[in-house]
């Protein structure tokens, strides 16, 4: 198992793993070439320093990918926050231990770096999820609200 | 009622409405001259395009505070996400509709910026603030899990 930083190249792995789910299915184009709008954000994602975008990589093949990111903020005196969104691994390798090595790389940088809290959200729906991010010691201490704006 | 970027001097004023509530009063550190950190908080985000800390003025003092930020994404086609963290309103001027304006104040900058969502998270315990951001049109479609790392 090896992490390290997402490249361009990754994308097509990426967007394959973002949209092989139910939730997202409904939100992802995942066609050859991808759109533009995916290499934007990406070159978004990858100039900035608060941003990593990370990929696993096993015998070559990128298998999970998770979008680390730092919120500097005034409350908690200041405090640095590390947020996580857009977690996946792929289908053929869950329920390997995969998705806690990845967040447990996520947890070690987030440290590193200073960051007091790990914050993220879940869909209500996603079950297996909230019991997967309790193990690792998150508590479901707050209410994750979306607008729409589109 | 005028909304602007904060400036460095609002920071007491921003601090002071941060502490002032039974959740901020044990994280916040409220005192002259403030603790640098805050500063230093300051300093990132003021200098970061994708963070916006917003005040509310009524007749030359700051009574509200909102901090806006834009994160870009690979999820959602590579979509822009606004999210709102640390929005507080002046105890002797709640429950006269500041809250929803300086919301939609962050809303329109927010529409403006081309984001597709805007997300929060609010504590469990504050049923007030779920059902003010309710009223605005935001789901509580998720759950918001915290991972202490300090």
């Amino acid at each position: 198992m090896l992490f390290r930083r997402a490249i361009k190249a990754d994308l097509p792995a990426i967007v394959r793993m973002l949209a092989d789910d139910e939730l997202g299915s409904q939100r992802e184009k995942y066609q050859e070439p991808l759109p533009e709008s995916y290499f934007t954000a990406f070159g978004q994602i990858d100039k900035d320093a608060n941003h990593e975008l990370i990929v696993t990589e096993k015998d070559g093949e990128v298998i999970g990918t998770l979008h680390l990111m730092f919120l500097p903020s005034i409350s908690f005196q200041g405090g640095l926050r590390a947020q996580v969104e857009s977690v996946r691994v792929d289908k053929k390798f869950q329920n390997q231990g995969m998705g806690s090595q990845i967040m447990e790389h996520a947890i070690q940088i987030a440290k590193a770096r200073g960051a007091h809290v790990m914050q993220l959200t879940t869909h209500n729906t996603r079950n297996d999820a909230h019991r997967f991010y309790e193990r690792l010691g998150f508590k479901a201490s707050h209410m994750g609200m979306k607008l729409n704006l589109k």
